[in-house]
């Protein structure tokens, strides 16, 4: 029985091609990319190759991009980078109620110190709303940080907007667009993006990669402080196979295959929801392309979850991230569920790789497992 | 004309052992290993090994190992870890003047702030004194942090000696192993060491890879917030490929060409000693196997290193974390080396691949080149 992978979300098979593109950098061009010798610039070049494509894809120059171990360093690095080089002149972070835990855990200790946050609401749907966050911008603000597409629901912010009113009141706009990237077209002029985090692992490329984009001009103190690697922004010995496997992830990308994944998923939605007590939790429209989370009354996701790895299909209750500190999701509370809700709640999150045949097999299960499990409830 | 490659303290090749373990966790094992399902645990799996095997190499607790990007981030990660955990309490730390950038980095940017720290002097072979180690030690310090084996001149301090110390005063000993592990057994309680960082890259393994060593009860702040990975040490989704070619790598190791490598080391050192105007830097005993930083009279370095580069023999001038800030060798400075002599010092870097055919052919280019470039001048 073949595996059936439905946790995309969580992380996503290296592509064979970004696979091959970075082997050679393990045992042939394995110079640090910081020796001044020719064999070292053979890395420097790799690296700085891999760096215009980044930019490219996102709208920004090459001296925006600065290579990092992954989406939670991304994260890290700007919102503490920001609160040290702004403090103590401004203090204040606004986020949202839904961001990922590495927006979320890093707020809280910042707002054990340093910084106060306001973390703002979102609808039902998990959108979150123009106006109060035109409201809450204080003179004490210096970054407003709202994540792209949601990871747990798909919901895709209208970060244009978002960027505008930013840019209107003179504060900075940060968005984690870690599952967005490559999905949707991000172009960092035209939609008032100061910084974005972006990563590898979730684009079909290894993990230990990713990137910051942080606007020209922006003054953030280092997370790694060191040899001055990365323009003074990130030290540490550039993970060269790491960065060359992430931009060719971005290079075949996904683009091709979004249309692919949204028709899957709508095809997965509307036939999930003739199931019965079935609900989507999150948005139809302005939703990530690989993302579909539906919650069952009376259905134990965790006991469904494992019902359906039984049959070799792996789908998610939570964020894979989130599995440590087992709390329920901070995001599905965050939409107005209840704490039934929240536990009947399942994610299937779908790849380029993803076949229609796979999802009428797991629809299969899913809808007898449910019936089965309905009787039991929560 | 096969490529010399005499620059593996800056980085090493991966062993073809290392790269065919860590293959299949890029596309086959590829799962989340903080997802709960059984292909997560695949490479939770993996990624506890890995642990045991690093753990076990320094006479650590598996429950004291914590993966990282690598040695800047495992350095970044203890002293801020300490300096923000013990704040406002105790604040005074205790390092010397020939530490990896990655440490003085990181301690300029805490002495902006929060803390006070102390540089010890160095003798002319690069070993720090016990006697004013034990004097600067005040009721403010809560952390003495000294490199194990120097990455420019190969110096091996006396940390069992220097741990003893800190235990007897009843402070925190941290040592940047990442020039020594497998090259120097180590073994954390016998060495009275309570913080230690490894990484990867320099031991056959990976890039963007290593770890911290933190003994039980010791609380560190995160580098990293985020889902609580690491056991709240050090969020951010496991590099599991890279975590298993970081154990591969210790596991093949090199302790059993360590003999072979302080014998290549002993034979170009003193054969190298012969070459008109020679001297070393660092000492002859109590050195890393796979260093040999030599000066030569009125010879410029740089264009040493650009005439051996033309005869595809790599080596360096300085530490190649340090190429981006173009300073010259604070290690070398701290011997009491003036600008000449430093400018002068080449460091040749072996590994276990390394031959005495090799070492041959760039004895007689070395001799043949100071010759010419002694008449110049520096």
């Amino acid at each position: 029985m073949a595996k059936i992978y439905m946790d995309n979300a969580a992380t996503t098979k290296v592509d064979d091609e970004v696979l091959k593109e970075m082997t050679p950098y393990f045992n042939e061009k394995y110079a640090n990319a910081s020796s001044v010798h020719e064999f070292g610039q053979e890395a420097k070049n790799a690296l700085e190759k891999a760096r215009k494509v980044v930019a490219k894809a996102i709208g920004a120059k090459t001296t925006e991009i600065f290579f990092t171990s992954g989406g939670t360093e991304g994260n890290n690095f700007v919102l503490k980078g920001l609160a040290f080089s702004n403090y103590p002149g401004k203090t204040h972070i606004i986020t949202t109620k839904i961001e990922h835990d590495s927006i979320l855990s890093t707020c809280k200790w910042l707002s054990e110190h340093t910084a106060q946050v306001a973390y703002l609401n979102v609808d039902k749907e998990g959108f979150v709303s123009l106006n109060e966050l035109e409201k809450a911008i204080t003179d004490k603000t210096f970054l407003v940080s709202v994540i792209h597409g949601n990871n747990e629901i798909g919901t895709l912010q209208d970060i244009e907007s978002i960027g505008k009113i930013c840019k209107k009141k003179g504060v900075l706009f940060h968005t984690d667009a870690c599952q967005s990237f490559t999905k949707v077209h991000l172009d960092v002029r035209k939609m008032n993006i100061d910084l974005m985090t972006l990563n590898s692992h979730k684009i079909h490329g290894p993990k230990g990669a990713g990137a910051v984009y942080i606007k020209e001009g922006i003054n953030a103190t280092p997370l790694l402080h060191g040899g001055g690697h990365e323009r003074g922004y990130r030290s540490g010995t550039e993970n060269v196979s790491g960065v060359v496997g992430f931009a060719k992830a971005v290079e075949v990308g996904e683009k091709k295959y979004v249309r692919q994944m949204e028709e899957l998923r709508n095809y997965f939605i509307s036939e999930g929801l003739k199931i019965k007590g079935a609900h989507l939790n999150g948005p139809r429209e302005k939703r990530l392309c690989n993302n579909i989370n539906i919650r069952f009354d009376n259905v134990d996701a965790e006991a469904l979850g494992g019902y359906l790895e039984n049959e070799r299909i792996y789908t998610s209750t939570g964020s894979a991230c989130a599995s440590h500190t087992h709390h329920s999701s901070h995001v599905l509370k965050a939409l107005g569920l209840n704490q039934d809700q929240i536990s009947s709640s399942i994610r299937v999150s779908i790849s380029k790789y993803t076949t229609k045949q796979e999802l009428d097999f797991v629809l299969e299960k899913l809808k007898k497992t449910v019936e089965k499990l309905s009787k039991w409830g929560v």
